[in-house]
Formats: structure tokens, C-alpha cells, sequence
């Protein structure tokens, strides 16, 4: 059958998710919101579902409901590093049911069997299998892990420039950006991105897609602001961004999602859109539509909706580093996102958990994998394991580290803080 | 790239809906309710938004939003035909985006390459496409037209059973039903399934995709009830039954699908789901439980909603039987579903309507199509031509009818009504 077998394996979310629930554990492993959306986003989808006719409760255009495009041009526009690029919100932005399946149709309708997708590792575990999917073939640049630098994630995760250039070839078609980074906190910076930029210039079939889901999750000891690469002098016409109202509005189950780039690419993308689900819900795009403009205006005493949930984050960002300091697990701080990485070293996992069966977990099991069962179980503290991130040729710059999400309400944070203390 | 030229095409439905509205037509072309959902189903969405915490609001399981599955397989096992089944609400219902991502999830995770998908024609342009985009070879078997027939649907379209006996190989592994079927109104009867049936039996390999999306328009002249193939003797375990919720709750924006059948094909199309879109939507999935366990109670005065609407439809069949009748647009009389194909053969259309620019119609124009410019340009009343419903080798089988849908308000079709009459 047409699912070859490392596609038809459960997925690490699968594994530990379930796993937490079962353990009664508090779980900072998958990367959802534990708590309501905003007021004003559950009310936008009451006033969405009460608007007359068939405008949002029925079919929408193929490429996006229509308010939802304007809003997004117009929220683009707003940022000062956008105001120059010429998005129309009838060709240059295109929605779907969450980043997941924007970054789908973008490979399905961009590849040819055997193009080279280029994944800079850690990488989330979701692109190199759709890569498959869609007759690709990932290639993986790891980012190199220097645990004696400072301990913040820009610091720490480096790219090695020699190792991304010899990396790109003549059939790279695509090469997959992440800022703020999932699962590492790191966001890539100016000189970063410029010297990315430069290859890019460098290969003229190169194209980039820059998932960018955590822009609105951004730290100020950051070195810099998030950057759109698509905002690079002659970036524009080389970039799919894509981002979703999950994260930022805690709505990851209404999957609203969007990618917006130069014409080429959205036209594609509409293309194959059309025969894949024929078009995104319309009811959840018009309730985003409407959050998008409620969330430029001030917010509680903040001056918008994102400077308030920016400090929120901050704010839990600090319980949890706290607490994993507290027991030798050193955080790794995160520049921007909802997850936390932390030098595991100190911590012994007993062996009999490397033989316990596992849904997903490669055998013999991997250090991290343990250890996140481990906790899960004994320690009833859920992490993620960040070895699905890796290839296998570099799974080994998993073992140190594991991954916990800070986008949980403030008593399971604390809850968890109890746990580690009282186990560790 | 990926995309090969018939893929990249816009569709029938990207032409005639925006040409709908520009010539100011009344539109009974694409077949979406232009009214609103029911008050008890948006009240569903507004509630399911409150429900505090995780469940609702967040990623949902891959495989289908529990509550939905729970909620389908109540609904399934109430209907005698499907009592004796064993659906387990864990194992043998999947969800996703619309009954056409629920296709493309089956397509794609069931062909391998070179796997032949058998479809009756006319059959829903959308088949065929994915079946091409999934690497298989979309295969076609047409229905017979005979309009010396008594004009109902079922006598009109007949099955030839040698040419469909024929049409089987060694290699076709989907056969792909549509009951009540667009765009004729067909419903497929208990002889005529019990033969496709034997087929199957004959062909170990090969699985039934039974399309039944209108499965609650059936009105009380069909020569028999609405009839699932999976509930046939043996057929359980060879079919996917599909179905959503847009068509019956009038809420084809909120994109809501379900298969349903055995684990070994669930399985699979759920380890798709996992790399496409990760999960659909959980809060429009809520939603539509609560719904379905509503639906069955009495309805104003019926006794359930789908009473209700199975009613409703039936009262709007007839006023636009009626209209079409009097301009000599002989109607053929559908037994299900929301659309009346109907002989055009008295209507002429002038030469240059041939000549216009078309986005999406072969060249030289088919004149079913040009037919339907035609009355949606000038008559102001939009109509769908056939024509992208069969395959080039047998698209002549269109030119003599002409689709309309009366999933619209009764102003709608009685304006309609008085345009028909004033040009024809
Ligand atoms: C498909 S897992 C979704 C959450 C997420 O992005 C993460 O935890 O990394
Ligand atoms: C993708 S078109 C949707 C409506 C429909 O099913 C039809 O009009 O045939």
C-alpha cells in the first residue's frame, strides 16, 4: 500500500499525550493552550455563526474566506518591516486548516519527485514526513549544541555555515525555516537570516517556507525583534510565511491557518486546495478575521492584544525556568515560543524503563525517551523527548534534553514545580 | 512541478459561481443552502465554544473528536438497516475536513500507483481529479440515458451491467458509489446493489467508497428508501461509507466529514490525517454531536429533524418542477438529493455563445456549457452544465441536460421562476 511504513507509525504526540492522561501526570508535553480562548475570540465565532446567509456558514472561496485575507494584508501592512511588500489579499495570501496543512499543500503542489527539502534540525517532526508524502526527499542541517555558551537559545543552538551551504544542492527545492524555533526557544536574528538570504540568492530554484506560528510569543531579553524572512531585500519573491490563529489566539482546535507569498506560489497552492478539502471552514476563518482586528487595539491596560499575551508568557516563561532550575534540569531560556529546553544530564533514568514497550519510539530507545517516560510516569511531570526532531544520523544531540511547554495555566505549573521538587 | 495541467485548471464551480454573480443571477448552480443553519445547531457551535478547557477549544485526537465519533455511531446504529453492524465509535469512524478531505485522506492512503479507481458517470468532478493527484488512474463507466423512459432518475440513468462487469480489471481496487447520486438524483436500488455486490464478492481486492452526502433528501416516490452498500451481506468489511454534515444542517462551510467502516481502512486513512492536517477541527466537530443527537428528536411538528427537512426539500422539488416544466425544460424527477437534471433539448443557445471566454470549459465549448452561460448571462438564472461530470470519451452524454439546484430560498426559486418564463 501506498503509506510506507515510517509513515504509518504513531507519532510522538500520540504516544505521550495518551501517556500523560493515563499517568495522571501534569503535562507540559504537547504544545496546546490548557485554557480558554480570549473572550473576544469565542464571541467573534458567535457573532460569526449569527451572520445572515450563506456568507459564513456556507462554502468560501478555495484560496480564503475573503475578511479573513483582508484582515491578514491588513495586519501584515501594520508591521513597519512589511509596509514595503505589495500584498493583495486576492492573490498573495491563501488559508487552510492550520499551519499544518498550509505547509502540506505548499509541498504537495510545490515538489517534484525528488526534490530536496533542506530541515534544519532540531526540526518538528511533522515537515520531513509530509516532505515524504509528497515524493521529496528531506535532508537534514543540525544545528550544532553548545551547552558551554550562555544559556539562552540563540547562544546555544548555532548554525554551522559550512555544513548548510555543502548541505544545499542543485535539487534543493525548498528550504524550511522555523522563528521563533520549535522545540528550541531560538529566534533567528539579522546576521542569521541575511547570510541565509545570500544562499538563497545563490540558488535560483531555492525557495524558502518559514513557519512562523510563535511570532506573537517573543521575549524582550530577545537580540533582536522576530523577523519575517520574507521581509529580506528580494526575499519576498523566494518566500511562503506561514503562521495560524492557534497559538496566538489559543484556538489550536479551530486550525485556522495561512500562508501569504508572491503569486507563483499562492496560485498553487489554491490549485491543489480545491481538490483537497475544496475549501478551509469559513465560520472559524470569519471569527479570526474579526480577532485580527480586535487584537491590534488595546488590551486590559496593553496597548494590543499581543503586548498583553506576550507578557503573559513571559510571565509563565519564569515560573517554569524557575522550577526546572530549581532541580537541576537548567533551562535553556527560549527567545520566543512556549517551550522550554533543559540539560537533562543530571538526571539517572532507571534501565528497566528502556525496555518498557513504547507505541513510537525507535528501539533500542533513546536516552531522552526514557527519561520523558520516566518523568511521565514516576515523576508524573509530562515532557517531550526531542529525538523525533532529529534523523536518525543526529538523534544523538537529543540524548541531553528534553522539551516542556510553558502554555499551561499557572497551577499546573506550579503543580509541576511541587512534583520535580518532591522526585528530583 | 507537481501539478499537471488538468490539475491546475480552475473548476466548473470557480466559473459559474463568480459569473453567477456578476450577471446578477439567481444561482442555482453550486449546491450550498442559501439560508441559515437551524437555530438548535448554531446554538451547538455557541455552546460547544464555551466548553471550558482543552476539550473543545484545543487540538482534538487525529483520528475524530470523540464526542462525534460517539455521536455518529449512535446514529448509525439507530437506523434498523445498520443495527446489526459492529461499530465501535474507537476503531471505525474517522472525520475530517468535508466529505471531500474525507475522500482524499481514503484515495490517498488506500491506491498504491497504477491502482485503478472505477467511477460511474456521471460522477462528481472532484472524484476523479483526486484519484489523479493520489497516483491512481481514475477509470469511468457510464450510465445509460434513456429519456423515453418515465422521467424519474432511476428509470432515466440505468446501469449497463456488461459494460460495468467489463470495466473491472485486476487492477481496480476502488469502485466509488454515490446514493442518492449527483448530479442525477438517482437513488441506487436494493437489486441494483445487491448486484454491485456480487461483483465485489468476485473481486477480493477491491473496496466500495459509497458517497452519501444526501442520504436525508429522499423523497416518498423513490421506488425504495435510502439503502448504505456497506449494510449489504458481506459488504462491511469492503466498504467506506462517507457522509457529512454540510448538506444536511445547511452548514457546508463548516466543512464537518465522517468515514465510516472497517479498522484496516480507518487505520490507514487516520495515519494519513496525522501528516496532512494532524486533526480537523474539534470545535465545529462538537458541534455537529450535539446536533446529531438533536436531529433525532421531533421537529416542529415531525417527527425528527431530519423529518422535517426530508419535507422541506420535497415542497421545494416541486415548485421548481413546476417552473422548469413550464418552459419546456423537461424536468427529470429526482428521488433524492437537492439538484433537478432537466432535457434541454427545446432550448436553443446562440452561436456566439461558443465564442465568450471561458475559465474553465474545453475548447470548442461543450454545448451543455455554453447553454449554461447562456441562461445565467442573459435568462439571469444560473444552472451547472454536466459536462465536467463525465470524462472526454463520453462527455456528449451531457450535452442534452442541464442541472439546477433548489437548495435555495423559495423567493430565489420563484424568481427564477418568473425569469424562466419571461425569456424562454
Ligand atoms: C501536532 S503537535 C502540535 C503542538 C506542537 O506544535 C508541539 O507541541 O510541538
Ligand atoms: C465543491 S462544489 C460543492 C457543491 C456540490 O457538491 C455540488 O454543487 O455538486
Amino acid at each position: 500500500s501506498s503509506l510506507s511504513s515510517s509513515l504509518s507509525k504513531p507519532t510522538v504526540w500520540h504516544e505521550f499525550s495518551p501517556l500523560a492522561s493515563a499517568s495522571g501526570a501534569v503535562n507540559l508535553g504537547q504544545g496546546f493552550p490548557n485554557w480558554d480562548p480570549p473572550g473576544f475570540v469565542k464571541q467573534a465565532l458567535k457573532d460569526a455563526v449569527d451572520v445572515p446567509g450563506p456568507a459564513v456558514n456556507q462554502y468560501c472561496r478555495s484560496q480564503c474566506h475573503l475578511p479573513l485575507a483582508t484582515a491578514l494584508a491588513d495586519e501584515y501592512k501594520a508591521r513597519p518591516s512589511w509596509s514595503h511588500l505589495p500584498i493583495d489579499p486576492l492573490t498573495n495570501i491563501v488559508s487552510s486548516v492550520g499551519c499544518t496543512q498550509v505547509m502540506y499543500c505548499a509541498f504537495r503542489s510545490l515538489l517534484s519527485p525528488g526534490d530536496e527539502v533542506l530541515l534544519l534540525e532540531p526540526a518538528f517532526d511533522i515537515y520531513a514526513s509530509q516532505v515524504k508524502l509528497c515524493g521529496g526527499e528531506p535532508r537534514f542541517c543540525s544545528l550544532t549544541t553548545d551547552l558551554s555558551a550562555p544559556l539562552t537559545s540563540n547562544d546555544v543552538f548555532k548554525f554551522d555555515w559550512e555544513k548548510l551551504e555543502a548541505a544545499i544542492t542543485e535539487k534543493t527545492r525548498v528550504l524550511v525555516l522555523n522563528t521563533p524555533h520549535n522545540p528550541t526557544g531560538k529566534m533567528f536574528s539579522m546576521p542569521e537570516l541575511s547570510r541565509i538570504a545570500e544562499m538563497v540568492e545563490a540558488h535560483p530554484n531555492l525557495l524558502v517556507f518559514s513557519d512562523e506560528v510563535y511570532e506573537h510569543m517573543v521575549y524582550d531579553d530577545a537580540s533582536s525583534p522576530h523577523i519575517s524572512f520574507a521581509t529580506l531585500p528580494g526575499m519576498w519573491d523566494r518566500t511562503l510565511t506561514l503562521s495560524s490563529a492557534g497559538k496566538t489566539f489559543s484556538t489550536t482546535g479551530w486550525k485556522v491557518g495561512w500562508g501569504v507569498g508572491p503569486e507563483h506560489i499562492i496560485k498553487k497552492m489554491t490549485d491543489l486546495q480545491n481538490w483537497v478539502c475544496f475549501s478551509a471552514p469559513s465560520v472559524t476563518q470569519e471569527a479570526i478575521a474579526r480577532s485580527l482586528v480586535r487584537a491590534r487595539q488595546p488590551y486590559l491596560e496593553y496597548s494590543s492584544f499581543y503586548a498583553w499575551l506576550a507578557d503573559d508568557y513571559r510571565r509563565k516563561r519564569a515560573i517554569l525556568t524557575e522550577h526546572l532550575a530549581s532541580v537541576g534540569l537548567t533551562p535553556i531560556s527560549p527567545q520566543g515560543g512556549f517551550f522550554i529546553c533543559a540539560d537533562s544530564s543530571s538526571i539517572t533514568c532507571p534501565d528497566s524503563v528502556y525496555h518498557e514497550p513504547s507505541l513510537s519510539a525507535p528501539q533500542p530507545m533513546p536516552r531522552d525517551w526514557a527519561l520523558a517516560r520516566h518523568l511521565t510516569q514516576t515523576v508524573k511531570v509530562a515532557a517531550i523527548p526531542p529525538s523525533p526532531f532529529y534523523s536518525p544520523a543526529n538523534v544523538a544531540e537529543a540524548s541531553h534534553y528534553l522539551r516542556f511547554a510553558f502554555c499551561k495555566t499557572d497551577e499546573e505549573l506550579e503543580e509541576a514545580g511541587r512534583r520535580l521538587r518532591e522526585h528530583l
